[in-house]
């Protein structure tokens, strides 16, 4: 028997670890900081990335592919790009190996060095708007929608599953425009797309906000960004939308010539979520017996268990419940493993995070009824079996509801509103949570909060409610409270 | 006006490149060797995907993701694997840049160094059976069916859009078994699957065969592959399967406990298909007029143009069309760019493959018909606009049929059965093509031919008709020809 999973109580992050890996969503890998994506895991992420990319789509993008390897020289032209990223960059500076002369397998073979050194790409500005340059002349080529979905590589020092990896799967919208506004309107838009996508899919309520100066992405004149709240009471950025202003325009020498005939720098926006969502989802809804997937993007919806083993009556009964759930669209699938109990396999499939199970025994079959149990609650019914179709569809709708709601709850109750610096640090020591209080405006206030309790200003909430107060630090006026936090 | 596209007959290369370039499928990178998939060259490559992709899931594989990352020393674990791929590969050797003393921009910083260089997976056969150690132990485990999405970089020195490129994106299937004919038949299960997406969905026909042992992949017992003929008369490899045999197993000791508790190596295959067959689509049905795609992946079915230009009711009619089209399932567009005229409209959409026009006069709305005019033939004709739907739906087919007849039938034209050495000579140089020949099975003589005449064995059919002949060169005894062609 495999290891138990940690309690939540007794070590949060243990846990974590534990259920990604008993769970099967991913593994760790010979390669330091970068993990392999197991099929659960992949699976989850093909669900989101369906969604999101018909999003996308719908909102006017299009996909495209730019090259993994950025030329040395381009991360440079952005002053502020090149200083946020190429502390943790991996560099390919050799194109071949050869055998080593004493036999002992290959080695860098020196006389194949690069003429310029190549970065893997920690994000794709700089390659991209190398591009734009071609392919923007006029006004006529704009707005230009893209998408990519690709792998990135950030050498991070300390990683953890999904959350921190030194490579992850992300998509990355690069967009062209005209005006200001535009791309203004643009990010605000993508903005709008992730927490649809937080609240409607994963049922994770997210917080909408911009980031403070000392926190926006390197190049960018805005950061918009969504930040959502674990069951630690840490907070985590989930996605990112960003104003990026003429930045990548200059640096790239990127113009069109508007309607007026004038010549004029583009103005752009980049936006990014990634494999670090799935680490969200298990720390937004997940319990100490394993994950808790919401049903929109389960990669299995129902699985049907006969008991005590793979016998008839009971298969027959599960096949007839099978075929009419697929009919309605559901994903569901029959545990026909004889080698196991029912007992093991409950428990197998409430640690993947199954949404639904259906059981099936002996005596259901001669009262012609099945136990249905939710994974969220692991609440059971018993039910006619021939209802069982028409429950479990709306159980399933139920459930996404439900998980929503309890961690809307969550949030609610874990968003404290702090008027002094010592209620400040105690919430945060003893509670955790969201903390909404005021604060002067200054990144000097900024960093001393940040060095004295290691909350950030995770964003100053887009739907704020203005409220005149004082700084919790330096006593200054402020206009509205920002949110604040420990983060991962 | 952009540069016209080269004819085929005056330099069938220079087409193919003006093609990919002026059609939207491709752009030239910064990066050497590099290229960009523009948003019609990926909508095309996510069609594949997903046909492919579904293939996959129905013969029983989950999709799973491992690190771009191969440590240095996985790479000389199996000695012929090492030395297929060291020569072209890129290598990561530090993980930090710093800024120039001299304020010139950014240099690798030497203090960030790796211990060990990563090579940029060239394919992923090390690490991941290295993985497959830990997931594997008993029979109970097997088999084990993954596929991965993924990019992947060789370092060629000659490269050209799709067909040859230091990146590529790819999918690799990596499977593992219990036993050498479980293995066969999956590397053989495979390959027609390969075979079945040539011909159903790209209609384009393709021989199966074996690799001989010089032109195997690095490491692998055994290559099947699918070989297609271009409009040229040469040869492309549109995929491979390979039988492994307990190569890997042994290299990185995965064993597992039979059910005789008999501790045994595991037997694997891997597989895959890359972007490469954009470029096989390519030269297998496109013109001199632009790209012909096949209905099935085309990302644009129908595109319904009205004239002279964006005006009523020729709008009202399309859009009726466009929304009935919808309805059976077919991809529509209205062109409704009132800057462009209908001629330049219908050189745009036939540049880009559009297998279906519509064309919408003044006149036309007045007699109740439109005009259709498909892509690969350029036939047109007019009909009742009511009974436009249905033909469009039944043509599309028609056109996917017709597609795959016409290369079937340039296959058989280009395919010769040769009995001499000077034939064989004449008929590469004078036509090209297929080339079915008698070889005396000898790499002595397979090496001479491709010194002589550029042409390799492409592959030994398997659907052969043995056959007793004598070698062309050597005159000894052989019991089946085999495939020569000069090839991409």
């Amino acid at each position: 028997m495999a290891k138990a999973i940690t309690p939540r109580h007794v070590d949060y992050a243990e846990w974590y670890n534990d259920l990604v890996i008993r769970s099967g969503l991913a593994d760790y890998s010979a390669v330091r900081g970068c993990m392999i994506i197991k099929p659960l895991g992949y699976a989850l992420w093909e669900n989101m990335r369906a969604v999101l990319d018909r999003m996308f789509k719908e909102t006017g993008h299009v996909n495209a592919y730019f090259p993994l390897f950025i030329p040395k020289s381009f991360l440079s032209r952005e002053a502020q790009h090149v200083e946020g990223f190429a502390k943790e960059c991996a560099v390919v500076t050799h194109h071949r190996l050869k055998l080593a002369d004493d036999g002992s397998g290959v080695v860098v073979d020196p006389d194949a060095k690069l003429e310029e050194e190549l970065i893997v790409r920690p994000t794709s500005e700089t390659i991209i708007w190398h591009t734009y340059r071609d392919w923007i002349q006029s006004y006529r080529d704009l707005p230009l929608l893209i998408n990519q979905w690709a792998n990135v590589v950030r050498w991070e020092l300390r990683t953890r599953p999904f959350l921190r990896t030194a490579e992850f799967l992300w998509q990355e919208g690069h967009t062209a425009h005209a005006t200001r506004q535009e791309a203004i309107a643009e990010a605000e838009r993508m903005l709008d797309v992730y927490a649809r996508f937080a609240e409607e899919y994963m049922a994770m309520p997210v917080v909408r906000g911009i980031k403070t100066p000392s926190e926006r992405f390197a190049g960018a004149e805005e950061t918009y960004c969504i930040e959502a709240l674990m069951q630690d009471g840490k907070a985590l950025q989930a996605g990112t939308s960003h104003f990026l202003g003429q930045n990548f325009a200059k640096a790239f020498d990127v113009t069109f010539l508007d309607q007026n005939n004038q010549r004029q720098y583009v103005w752009a926006t980049s936006w990014g979520v990634s494999t670090r969502l799935i680490g969200a989802l298990v720390m937004t809804h997940s319990d100490d017996d394993g994950l808790v997937l919401p049903p929109r993007l389960a990669p299995l919806q129902v699985v049907i268990i006969t008991i005590p083993t793979v016998e008839e009556p009971q298969m027959t009964v599960a096949r007839q419940i099978a075929d009419a759930l697929r009919r309605l669209g559901i994903s569901v699938e029959i545990d026909t493993d004889d080698t196991k109990r029912a007992g093991f396999k409950f428990a197998e499939y409430e640690l993947r995070g199954v949404p639904v199970r259906i059981a099936i025994g002996k005596r259901d079959v001669e009262h012609g009824t099945v136990e249905i149990a939710r994974r969220d609650t692991k609440e059971k019914v018993t039910i006619a079996s021939e209802r069982a179709p028409d429950y479990v569809r709306a159980l399933l709708d139920e459930i996404q509801r439900a998980l929503l709601e309890r961690a809307k709850r969550f949030v609610a109750d874990n968003t404290h509103y702090v008027d002094s610096f010592g209620d400040f640090e105690r919430i945060l020591d003893e509670q955790g949570g969201f903390v909404m209080a005021h604060w002067d405006g200054t990144p000097e206030t900024e960093a001393l909060i940040k060095e004295r309790t290691k909350a950030t200003i995770r964003c100053i909430p887009l739907d704020h409610v203005p409220e005149e107060g004082r700084c919790i630090v330096t006593g200054k006026p402020s206009h509205q409270r920002v949110l604040f936090a420990r983060a991962y």
